[in-house]
């Protein structure tokens, strides 16, 4: 086996969902939403399904879904791509940054990243030859540190893998922080890899700022989305890519090895979403913040300590007055006994000698119903 | 970019597709089905998708559908395989390769391949850090040289990739065979990474003997299969892979940065064939010997030289008798000008310095409607 891969275990979510399964919990674990389905999406898709056809398509992505790519790509962000050479349909975000990493990272390259960080990004880094330089985020507003930042870099940078809205901690970086960030990157000629997967669920009218749009950036960034988030259809597993084509070129040389193509029907289902739902776009962060207000205000008045959350799907809180042991101890005794699953922190972070990671944080998804949101408050409650 | 992968071209499946919708061109290049499809699994995904459930399930694969895998491995091929255990879902077969590859090769490790070869083969080997060890089998027959393949084992081997029935040549390798390289396998203390998504499609009453039910290899082999080509729905990518637990958990590992999981909908309309369509699968290589019959008599006719195509979708021909150039040029010719498109047989082939690659085989997949090979033989007799 290899052994960069096989050290790594289940990935946190799994093991917690499994765990939520087995002990009946209410899941507030695993980032998936309820309750938010667009149904005419739904319907599009098992028209789709019904009428084919089923057969492989383009291994760069349906051309209808691609155009409306690239018209999504004007609309919100007010970008200009072409559809043909700067746009890649790819099995949901996960794939695109497997894509991205093995298809530019050359052995020793080192690649920035920043913690808390998404459990897959490092196996993958590391499995593709890299080398990840983290850069720790200070709770509790996940503060850059901008001059740790810029001493991470080096003349073999060559990726800065940044995740806004960011997974787990619900950090939006604010357009001062990202033109920080581009301007060190563009200062060590190198790349920005922008996992943006939750690019419509920012609260509080604050914007998302893609860093493709800064300045310098346009042919320096490589932007991931997933209409899973987008429309709320996990499961679906259609994600995309817009980079200029000198760096799409071989990121779409490593997607046709990797997955070759995405479901035909899945993908048509999404061109129509694309095509006639702005409004469900639009309408989604109003929708979950109420939720994310709902969890926060039930959950403070239970003792936790809830951190800001700018966007994403997720609430992180601080548990230590309510628990003594680590954040995974916890999840699991929150899990088998309280009936509710939330996620640690600490899987968000690489083991270093010499820097302790916090223990102190779990992390719940509020993107639930109402229903689910208040049984997992009365059952915390009645847990005590 | 990455030096290896950005080597490659686009895959040669692709650019012929292109070529022929651009000229008009009857597509008998890539390998997909037409006129094949059960409306029934159909309908299966389209109550499915209506349905739901949309969110994640388990990156395993659905508990359905990995208890009709165990089932279709005991019902077609007699293995027991524990379903919780010994089955991963994937985003088709492709993804299940970069799954094996990357979860298995340390590297330095060598993997032997055999020639004419699958295109993601070589770059996802020499991605993960593998050495392609390249076995030639000799035309027309597709000899397996027994002498050069135990010479191509080393201490650092530790794959064999064997694709039966073998694409693009069509081979079916015997039981005999199979126990040669599985004798060599045990002997080196390697394993065998089996692809075999043609598993169903094997004619003239032969048998496709799956390596891992040979004696001492339950536990060194990884057979991959492939739903799209099963059930003849090449774009709803759900693939899987059997092998035993201490084989399966790197794999699972690398499947789960890879895509995560499989759209939930397309697994549970696979399940539900399993369950309910063993009369498509054992009928499936009956349609398909004909249509391959159809198909090379006609070109036998216009002075093509058929090889003998025991399995798979795929007929080779020599093409020596109606024209002098190489494969790829007169591929490109037959598409711009006689309006048929098949594949080049040299792009399936290593660049090795002093062996020379066979320039005069042509591949054309017969998995199309009488109308499409009647129309190709028609268009070829035409251009003469
Ligand atoms: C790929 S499963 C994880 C879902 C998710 O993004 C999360 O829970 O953080
Ligand atoms: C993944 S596209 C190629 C389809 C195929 O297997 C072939 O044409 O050989």
């Amino acid at each position: 086996a290899n052994s960069i891969l096989s050290s790594y275990g289940t990935t946190i979510f799994e093991v917690m969902s499994r765990l939520a399964v087995e002990h009946g919990a209410v899941n507030l674990g695993q980032g998936f939403p309820a309750g938010l389905e667009p149904a005419d999406i739904i319907a599009a898709a098992a028209r789709a399904v019904t009428e084919g056809p089923h057969q492989y398509p383009s291994m760069l992505g349906l051309p209808a879904l691609r155009q409306a790519i690239a018209a999504h790509e004007k609309t919100f962000w007010g970008l200009d791509v072409d559809w043909q050479s700067e746009v890649l349909v790819v099995s949901g975000a996960t794939e695109a940054l497997a894509d991205c990493l093995f298809g530019l990272i050359e052995p020793g390259d080192e690649v920035i990243v920043f913690e808390p960080l998404y459990d897959s990004y490092v196996p993958i880094i590391r499995r593709a030859g890299g080398v990840p330089v983290p850069v720790r985020l200070s709770p509790p507003d996940w503060t850059l540190p901008r001059a740790e930042l810029a001493a991470a870099f080096s003349d073999k940078t060559k990726l800065v893998l940044l995740n806004t809205p960011m997974n787990p901690c619900a950090k939006v970086f604010s357009r001062d922080d990202l033109a920080y960030v581009a301007g060190l990157v563009q200062q060590h000629d190198a790349y920005a890899l922008c996992d943006e997967v939750y690019e419509h669920l920012v609260f509080d009218g604050q914007d998302h700022v893609p860093m493709i749009t800064l300045p310098g950036m346009r042919e320096r960034c490589i932007r991931i989305g997933s209409f899973g988030k987008v429309f709320s259809l996990t499961s679906w597993k259609v994600g995309y890519i817009v980079a200029a084509p000198a760096l799409m070129q071989p990121i779409a040389r490593t997607h046709q090895y990797m997955t070759f193509t995405t479901p035909t029907a899945l993908q048509a289902a999404v061109a129509w979403g694309l095509e006639h739902r702005d409004d469900y776009v639009r309408g989604l962060a109003g929708q979950l913040q109420a939720r994310r207000d709902r969890l926060a205000a039930g959950l403070a008045e239970l003792g936790y300590r809830p951190l800001t959350a700018q966007g994403t799907y997720f609430l992180t809180v601080d548990f230590s007055a309510l628990g003594q042991e680590g954040d995974a101890d916890y999840c699991r005794r929150l899990t088998t006994e309280a009936k509710v699953t939330a996620v640690p922190l600490s899987p968000f972070y690489l083991d270093r000698p010499g820097v302790e990671t916090p223990r102190s944080f779990i992390r719940f998804c509020f993107a639930k119903t109402d229903a689910e949101i208040d049984e997992a408050l009365i059952r915390l409650r009645a847990y005590g």
